[in-house]
């Protein structure tokens, strides 16, 4: 999370982004590649690159920081936090949702677990020419329930249109904005050896719900998205363990091992999972199976990890498993000093092994 | 403007919004089509319908008014205006400006015309794979620069690829955030009999440079973009005329005709036109008399329409013409009791004519 102005953790963050732009620099962050690939915006190394040689290169400034999921701001001295999120998930309906749901709760996640109260949304469509205006009225109606359902208003909006072939039916932009009421510094840089590493529930659903719907895989599964807002289990975690919570972050793009890859590298420390305590559903471990990836790298859009006091690991459980998106939640490993930067799988045959970042995109276009 | 709670003025917004849902409610406002049409995201009758018809029904509540350039908010009492706009236009480069000027702009200008001082934008971009990363670069230091010319900060963003033949390289939303530091209220239903309809400078000079960069005309002309910030201009009529300002709107999808009969549709109120006063440069009359359009109807990037109290209308015009942005301003007409809810035209011939909301999208994406 970046701050805007005001405590010295504040201050300390907008150093760390400094930093942070600067070691890019200094390493020259280069996008290898002449063109865009999938893969630089499947959420993993490539996009990671992307961002540290293009974007922070070229938006150089302390709110920026490519790792958290919004950005935090003073506004005449209100704690605000602003964060954007394009959807592109195809298909557009699939079971447990569409890409209406995804794109309110995917930015009222973004909010939420920047330990924001979300309250409002924009919408910007871009819809394809010979869209059905009866498959739009479903999208929209399926974002307006799903706003209500968050406790957050869309106030503003905008449609382009755009020529046949120039997109894929519909895309969607959310932007949001959440007010701060809590006087915490959720960042990745909190972290400490003994934090424990907490699931807020089964991972891959989503991600495995989208590749099951295009029909790739020749099985049948009754398989839902986890698509749901996640205000409310952050509540009850922040709740439960005031002070106690170091990190949060939606595990959508890249997956639970994207997300704490990021952390490792950015709290210096290491981060230990053990494969039999992550909670995978049998028919999504099947699945990922077939398709040759590791769950630990496919989308949810409903769950969250949590970084947490060790000493609070068992509270913190108990405060997520008491909410009905966070039942199936678990402790799913550790900080440690060691490897410093890098996630460490301790597999269910007693081995381990080194947990990267995700490289290249297996499962295009899921949010 | 829509407004969130406390003034008079906020609440009878409020109450105006909730009337014309319940209107179009009441007739029934229907998109005849089947499917989305290039007309739909053109701005002018054909998107005003599919607002009314799918959005406003579902997102029913009194902060979004399809009429306003964006949503006034209180935060924790501070009076915050948000807003967002997405580019599509093609091609991305062209003379004046490019996608990422315009995606800085666009929403620079839709927070100066609600009063706001613009601060904070986030960045979502879809590419399409095989989108060079050299033009990535260039949209990205583009917007780089414009945001820095006008004092905004770019502080979140969100990259997505899609599949070649899914987009058209490139695609930018932006949405902003503004502070609103006066006391004001900008409504379309403020307008009275008498009041004077400025236009700040020369119009179409963007829709007729984009036309031109597509080599859809065959004439060579030195025209560029007129994509420009306008919260200087807007806070130099502000500071002139205090409380003289009724109305404000940037004149992009559907040109000042467009604008003018939203703001004459609401006030229920005639606007009154002097041909011979609207500022068109010859070249831009020259093109779009071959385009068989008018140049009322084409987008502007860097202009916007005030009304004023016509008492202080001279004062307006010259606060205007101070800025450079402005230089070309000029009254172009007046607000009248006829016709109620109909812009009129009084021709250079003598004549008049009603000037009709866009219908069809003669010129498609064009931001």
């Amino acid at each position: 999370m970046t701050t805007g102005a005001g405590t010295t953790a504040e201050q300390s963050a907008e150093q760390r982004v400094l930093e942070r732009i600067e070691r890019a620099r200094l390493r020259k962050a280069k996008v290898k590649e002449e063109r865009v690939t999938l893969a630089h915006g499947a959420g993993g190394k490539a996009t990671q690159t992307l961002i540290e040689a293009v974007f922070l290169d070229a938006f150089r400034n302390p709110h920026l920081d490519d790792m958290a999921d919004g950005a935090t701001l003073t506004l005449n001295g209100t704690r605000t936090v602003f964060t954007t999120d394009t959807f592109v998930v195809s298909p557009l309906f699939f079971p447990g949702g569409d890409i209406g749901h995804l794109a309110v709760n995917g930015t009222v996640n973004d909010l939420a677990v920047c330990g924001a109260r979300p309250m409002y949304l924009s919408a910007g469509f871009i819809l394809e020419e010979g869209f059905p205006v009866a498959d739009l009225r479903r999208v929209v109606e399926s974002m307006a329930t799903a706003a209500a359902a968050a406790g957050v208003t869309v106030v503003t909006g905008d449609t382009k249109v755009v020529q046949r072939g120039k997109a894929d039916g519909c895309y969607i932009n959310t932007a949001g904005i959440g007010v701060l009421e809590r006087d915490l510094t959720l960042t990745a840089s909190a972290a400490r050896p003994g934090d424990a590493v907490l699931v807020s529930g089964p991972i891959g659903d989503h991600g495995v719900t989208i590749m099951l719907a295009r029909g790739e895989l020749d099985i049948e599964a009754d398989l839902a998205s986890d698509t749901a807002p996640l205000h409310e289990p952050v509540a009850a975690l922040l709740d439960a363990v005031p002070g106690g919570v170091r990190v949060l972050r939606d595990a959508t793009r890249g997956g639970v091992a994207t997300v704490l890859n990021e952390v490792a590298q950015t709290a210096r420390l290491g981060i230990v999972l053990d494969e039999a305590a992550v909670p995978v559903k049998p028919v999504v471990n099947g699945a990922c199976e077939l398709l040759g990836i590791d769950p630990l790298y496919v989308a949810c859009e409903g769950r969250f990890v949590a970084v947490v006091d060790g000493e609070h690991a068992e509270t913190a459980l108990a405060a997520l498993r008491g909410h009905p998106s966070g039942e199936g939640a678990a402790i799913a490993g550790r900080v440690a000093d060691e490897p410093p930067g890098a996630v460490l799988l301790k597999t269910s045959f007693g081995g381990t092994r080194i947990v990267d970042m995700l490289v290249g995109d297996p499962l295009p276009r899921i949010c």
